[in-house]
């Protein structure tokens, strides 16, 4: 028997339709990427949302075909996620920061037909446009009087085309579960693989963000994404700020500290979003204008990667603000937990909450978590026993555009992480390293982040980096890769036996190497995989 | 082009899993039928709703039966909510106030093939029981010891029931469309609707009423629905609460305002939703000991009829709660809109603000509202035109069970609330009559209601109805039916005086006439079906 409710279908273009009609007069403010600070309304932006999609219709673009952008967070970028999505094609949003080779390999992967680019980044496409195979051409996201000389094909100026549409359009009634966006994750191995997001799991993913136990957006917010709208939709708080009409800032491309601070200061910020360099940068910032503080702030949400527990506490302590700690993936678009405090935590001391707030946090509603062994098997949920992560739910790949990586799912739909976790009898959730990187020794499983975080604590060392390497009794043991500070000096026993006081006796390293430098990939992840490919045969005292 | 993401359902059992899963510790607070308090936790009534589960399973109930529930908020009921909507049957909530041919009328049309019943209710549903013609068996909502003696034929107590049964239930993995619950209206004219609920609708009413912008429940909330659960599923608290693990308190059967007020101290109740009504029991109480306060209480819920603005400010200034203003229908699952400030509002002067919080509020995300005038058209959202109002969005009805009433759409979805109310530019929705009530005099539209609370004012007047009667020039003019104040005295000419200093002088009623008593429905709202029939040959002086 059905139930008798009406099936209306969960459009992404409802979003901007509500923040038109019940918050058009609120304003959406833009550092461009000309320079000036921009500043208009949700009612503005959906008539120029609309004049984008009439743009794109005269470009003979139907539903489905992707459409890439190649831009930093602005009111524009903002106008083409509902343009583009709103008319049925696919957002595809690229990371500019990815090396040429991979940027060519994603748009021509994704059959991009058009690219809006920043300025920023028309000197990168024109050095790839001949390879990128698909593309029909080139929009340039400025105004006449900033359109540069360019040898892209059939470079168009973004103001002057959609200047010329009608802001009238009838956004289709599509099927829920069609392709909206398209974002490609930037693995440590292989090449980058598409995540396809439905307009379904963008609308319930939005209510998510807008829940007090999500990130609890709201009207009353003047919310600024710093973290890239070509990362997994800026974590979801572009569609999500349009669900409740919040105020918007765009920092555009000004992603240093004193930047940030101008727009946090000018505009009333309240809550904010970035990985954990962008707010090194801000602090940093701050403790030199000692003067500098965050009255307006109240929330700011670190993701990407962990939170120093540093970090963390200069927030909180330092400036008031309460930190969310949150994880995710692109594959989970993206958001999996958010660190919110439970009713029991309330009045605890201080020291008490900071040992919940350095975890990840507790799975959103939607989002299905567990922690398995290497055979399956699930683990205990007593904030000890550690596996790898599995995850479910609506707003979850369940596979990657055209196939790549084959089936990704087990035979009850649970998604492989690729990262190691404990979770807590409360439900938080604390990674503790990725999967093909934690040690395996003798049945044992050792954190390979553990040991890094414990090595930089000693203070000649600038970076560490830990693997594993065969061993002919323990299969593996870790082994330390360490880049001294400049000047300083430490000697390998010295190492060792600090860490023998930081770690349990078995977890120790059995040999440090010293080094210049270690690899990175193009978002500065450490490329443990080209690590384990140059030790593979190295030989251990201990062997 | 189809997104990759998981196709996972929106059932009702994911929300219980999760209150199990991620809020187990969390208290649910009855104030019990048999009278002593009871406490326990969401991974208890997940193990008894479970258990539910089994008993009915072990009675023969397949998805999409009908089980019919009498009975007050309490953890019981809470158990029936998950466990039978959860193992695929259909709650069938009746409100044991319609009279016994309603409930009648509404068990034989459901089909209900078990009722749940609370003690209260025994010897009612007794009185009726030879009518019911699908009920196979009763199950008495209590424990051996305080089971009655009971001619309901194939009676079994529940505690018992249930005690036989394994908490191990795997869930059906439903359609998220399937019906999951079944609400009647009871109208003023003809016999009650059933709105059939969905997993699906029930899933995203929840994430609404979690928004900030919604009701803004979380896990920090201690929430009591003082309304009832058989009063569309007590406004979509029961599932929203599991959905964010919010601590609950349960009335049972005391609405009184000394009842209530024991709970909302005792149990530290954060927010807590009821009809006027039941509120002014509680004003009325504190007020009379006036040591009394309402310390731990941020919000309250005020919605089933309009909260008179005495009623907020004596919320907001005596006792620092806040007001949300609430509207919504059986048939919308019930939430439309809630009167939760702008952004905008804040810090603005009380007068302003309180000019807002008296109408009904602003729609929430998923609810499309318009207002049009007879022929259909759209009018303006200038807070003054009125008509009728429309809704359209995915928790409202499609049509009522077993297609009684015919068609309820349009061509576009719109279903027509039976409504007449104004938009204002900020959103704001304001119910100025029910649209048969609403006075046609000469093309203009009178509100019955505003002229009704007009009278009520004159200190004379207990009770006041006004309908329209016809007229040969104007079509219709209004007539004011008045109930005196017991030994209080006014003349016709007097209250008519007084009409015409409050509204505009072609609005004052033609006549007025004095009666000893006015009609009502069961629910207490004034039938003016049956006075209109009354007075449908009255000749009005003017005429």
């Amino acid at each position: 028997m059905r139930g008798l409710m009406q099936d209306r279908p969960l459009l992404i273009s409802s979003l901007i339709e509500y923040a038109n009609q019940y918050h058009g007069d609120v304003e959406l403010v833009s550092r461009s990427v000309e320079g000036p600070i921009h500043r208009y309304t949700y009612a503005d932006a959906y008539k120029r949302s609309k004049q984008v999609a009439n743009a794109l219709a005269g470009f003979g673009v139907r539903e489905g075909d992707r459409i890439g952008t190649l831009a930093w967070n602005t009111y524009r970028h903002f106008e083409l996620y509902y343009g583009i999505s709103g008319m049925g094609a696919v957002l595809h949003t690229i990371n500019p920061r990815l090396f040429p080779d991979q940027i060519t390999y994603i748009a021509n992967h994704a059959e991009d037909r058009f690219i809006f680019t920043d300025l920023t980044f028309v000197p990168l496409l024109e050095q790839i446009a001949d390879k990128l195979t698909s593309v029909e051409g080139y929009v340039v996201m400025t105004d006449e009087a900033n359109m540069p000389e360019t040898s892209l094909p059939n470079a168009v100026c973004y103001e002057t085309l959609i200047g010329k549409q009608s802001a009238d359009f009838d956004w289709p009634k599509l099927d829920e579960s069609a392709a909206s966006s398209l974002c490609y994750t930037s693995g440590t191995t292989g090449n980058p693989k598409g995540v396809m997001y439905s307009h379904r799991s963008t609308v319930l993913h939005s209510f998510a963000v807008c829940t007090i136990d999500g990130i609890g957006m709201s009207s009353h917010e003047v919310v600024m994404p710093v973290v890239p709208m070509f990362h997994a939709n800026a974590w979801g708080t572009i569609y999500a700020a349009a669900m409740c009409g919040a105020k918007m800032v765009f920092p555009g491309a000004g992603m240093d500290g004193p930047s940030i601070y101008q727009l946090l200061d000018e505009e009333k910020v309240s809550l904010t979003l970035a990985v954990p360099t962008v707010w090194l940068g801000l602090l940093q910032h701050l403790r030199a204008e000692s003067n500098k503080k965050l009255p307006y702030m109240q929330r700011v949400v670190i993701g990407g990667s962990a939170a120093p527990q540093s970090m963390i506490e200069a927030f909180e302590k330092d400036y008031d603000v309460q930190v969310i700690h949150a994880w995710g993936m692109t594959e989970m678009s993206p958001l999996g937990t958010t660190g919110n405090m439970r009713a029991k935590h309330a009045g605890r001391p201080y020291d008490e909450q900071i040992a919940v707030k350095v975890k990840q946090g507790r799975a959103l509603y939607g989002v299905d978590l567990k922690i398995v062994d290497d055979d399956g098997n699930e683990l205990p949920r007593d904030g000890v026993a550690f596996g790898r992560l599995l995850v479910r739910g609506p707003w979850i790949t369940n596979g990657y555009f055209k196939g790549e990586g084959g089936d990704v799912l087990d035979a009850d739909s649970w998604f492989d992480t690729g990262d190691v976790a404990t979770l807590d009898p409360d439900g938080y959730m604390q990674i503790t390293d990725r999967s093909k990187d934690v040690i395996k020794s003798g049945g044992e499983w050792i954190s390979s982040i553990d040991l890094e975080n414990d090595a930089v604590g000693h203070p000649a060392v600038q970076e560490a980096a830990v693997i594993g390497v065969a061993h002919p009794k323990w299969d593996e043991r870790p082994l330390l890769l360490v880049i001294k500070q400049d000047g300083a000096d430490v000697s390998k026993e010295e190492l060792l036996e600090y860490m023998a006081g930081k770690v349990a006796k078995w977890q120790v390293p059995d040999d440090v190497v010293f080094v210049d430098e270690l690899p990175h990939t193009a978002t500065g992840k450490l490329l443990k995989t080209k690590l384990r490919d140059e030790y593979e045969g190295y030989r251990l005292p201990t062997a």
